[in-house]
């Protein structure tokens, strides 16, 4: 098992935090926003005097109004085609485990979502890369690139949409490539859609339960990010595909149960909070347009502009991104304060690449964005002056 | 993947309730006792804004407190040998993953808890069985058993103590014996103690951490059972061995965190519930007392005494308990009621044992457990009249 590159240099901040350093997490995507006050509100007025198990596919409360929620997408599921997981992280690796056996193969773009890899190995399963470069802003590689590393063993194409750790939104174009890849080699197509709310192009979103290959696509989603409430423990799996579904109930039924308190913070955020979500993507995108322009105007970083999610994957003047992130946990202070980052070479899967690239979250508010950015540029110049 | 036996009858029990039916559910250790108002408390006073992600280890403040919790126990653990995890399922899981390598060999005693065999499937080890009988009141099978299944790639042994299914608590004699096996062919033991609570024997609960073989011991905990809050999925390894706590440690950073408001309620739950514990533990035995001998009142049901747990296995006079449990729920009705029980024979891994055998839990209240006991003796009589 790899150790998380978001999570890894956890001890040295910790350390310097017992030194008194305050610390600025642009390393996690752990948003600084308030969770729904009708999630709060709904924890507060409990009366259950017994916090039994819940349902191994989670409440059908829950799952009835999920499927509300995904009408205006045009997304149309019926609330026996979503299952409730412990997060969106036990939406994947159940996901792989019902899909593929041990051995088969998984493709993924690099920079990915650094526990895919993690979740892989946990399945047994092998991945396979195409690599997105920052100097093509991480759009999808063409359609060569998939053919090139497809195998007899290939199973599945894992897409993040919008990217973590990129930021990147794929096209109705690209996914069109992908729909025609999926068919042709008869595939599944495993959707991480989490970010779905937060794309600032202006251009509506493409669900992949909307490309029409209804029994090819697992779309993997969570309440996490969506209404700031990650503790929670809550994602979901959405398939129209029956046996992927009833494959993974046999995973659920093992496990006993989602998490009960979250399913009902998660249910009461789900409805009327259409003012909630449109505050938080004007929030972001400021966040999104205040934050990149400054990492670019530092000299020597190179970010894109990223099109969804609160991520970006930028390149620094630095030879070794993990060893600059770990220096500015133990050595780096500016008026007792640092900033943490993740190296963005846990994010990739081929040895070498990204090394000088890291990933960072804005999700703070822009008051600590600018600081930040001042922290980090004034930490390159002492790094690169040492 | 197989289906759990514990809840694949749902859909039936489901359709019965549609109609109007009360079903008894004496198949899932769902007790109807009330959570600790101290744990209930908590949930009604949580103040933060932002429900956001835990400790991928869990919060330091429970793991404190539950070093506290295992004093009494002669277990001397520091909070860093305590891990969270979502629920004891999770604990079993990761345990697994983290101590052997796919193809490796656990071995366990049936009839055993039906989910570990699904957690041996999902982290792809081989399960060896020794077989404990009805007849023995389920003892350890004797060491020459274990020494029959022992392989050069058997890597642990795993206990359930108390036992779930069958109530069965291991002696210092036994637990001696296992040691003895343990360290001769260097093995780890998982010790699956969630049951340590319910010992109706009077006699002291003996924990593997305290058998004075430390690096080889890893015991799985929950405060499910405890406190009555299955719901709130938060269990916890724990382990003296640093190689085997921090590669848990990696897998735990892949999912991200435990459940943060299960923690919170954990956290108010273990602390200074003596008397809750004793009320719990007095309505047990009550039940236990009562449920047993009923059993075995009934003519053809053979139930032994169990120690501890609140769980039996139990012999009926029909050929196919799995048929009879279907049969119950589909077919019998005594005034709009029927019982809903676990087929044992999903409890074996020899196919062909356990039969004519179902796993009762007896979780409920005693005016229940009566009704309970008319409903078996009466559907009995009219399966075996049919």
């Amino acid at each position: 098992m790899p150790s998380s590159p978001i999570r890894k240099l956890a001890p040295l901040a910790n350390a310097a935090k017992a030194q008194g350093v305050k610390v600025y997490h642009l390393n996690i995507g752990q948003p600084d926003l308030p969770t729904p006050e009708k999630g709060l509100e709904a924890l507060r007025h409990v009366t259950r005097k017994t916090l039994e198990y819940s349902p191994s596919e989670g409440y059908i409360g829950l799952r009835q109004k999920l499927a509300g929620y995904y009408k205006p997408f045009g997304i149309q599921v019926a609330p026996e085609e979503i299952i409730v997981t412990t997060g969106g992280s036990e939406a994947i690796l159940l996901s792989f485990m019902a899909c593929l056996d041990a051995g088969d193969e998984v493709i993924m773009v690099e920079p990915g979502y650094a526990n895919y890899i993690s979740f892989a190995k946990t399945a047994g399963i092998q991945v396979r890369t195409v690599t997105s470069t920052i100097e093509n802003g991480f759009a999808l590689p063409p359609v060569e690139a998939f053919e090139e590393v497809i195998t007899p063993r290939t199973r599945a194409i894992l897409l993040c949409n919008p990217s973590n750790p990129t930021g990147y939104v794929y096209t109705p174009e690209e996914l069109a490539k992908i729909k025609e890849i999926v068919l042709k080699h008869n595939l599944f197509l495993f959707s991480d859609e989490v970010y779905r709310e937060f794309v600032y192009s202006g251009k509506p979103y493409v669900s992949a339960l909307t490309l029409g290959m209804d029994e090819n696509v697992v779309v993997i989603d969570s309440v996490s990010k969506r209404y700031s409430e990650c503790g929670i423990r809550i994602g979901m799996v959405v398939t129209h595909n029956k046996q992927v579904h009833d494959t993974i109930m046999k995973y659920c039924q093992a496990r006993l149960s989602p998490p009960l308190l979250g399913q009902i913070v998660a249910e009461a955020s789900v409805e009327g909070v259409e003012d909630y979500l449109k505050e938080c993507f004007t929030e972001y995108k400021a966040r999104r347009d205040f934050f990149i322009q400054g990492l670019n105007q530092i000299p020597g970083v190179v970010s894109p502009m990223p099109q969804g999610a609160f991520y970006t994957v930028a390149s620094l003047p630095v030879d070794d991104a993990e060893d600059f992130c770990r220096w500015l946990l133990t050595d780096f202070r500016l008026d007792g304060e640092t900033v943490m980052m993740a190296p963005a070479a846990g994010f990739y899967s081929n040895p070498g690449l990204g090394r000088n690239q890291v990933r960072m979250a804005y999700v703070l508010k822009i008051e600590d964005l600018s600081r930040c950015l001042l922290l980090l540029r004034k930490a390159l110049e002492q790094y690169n002056r040492r």
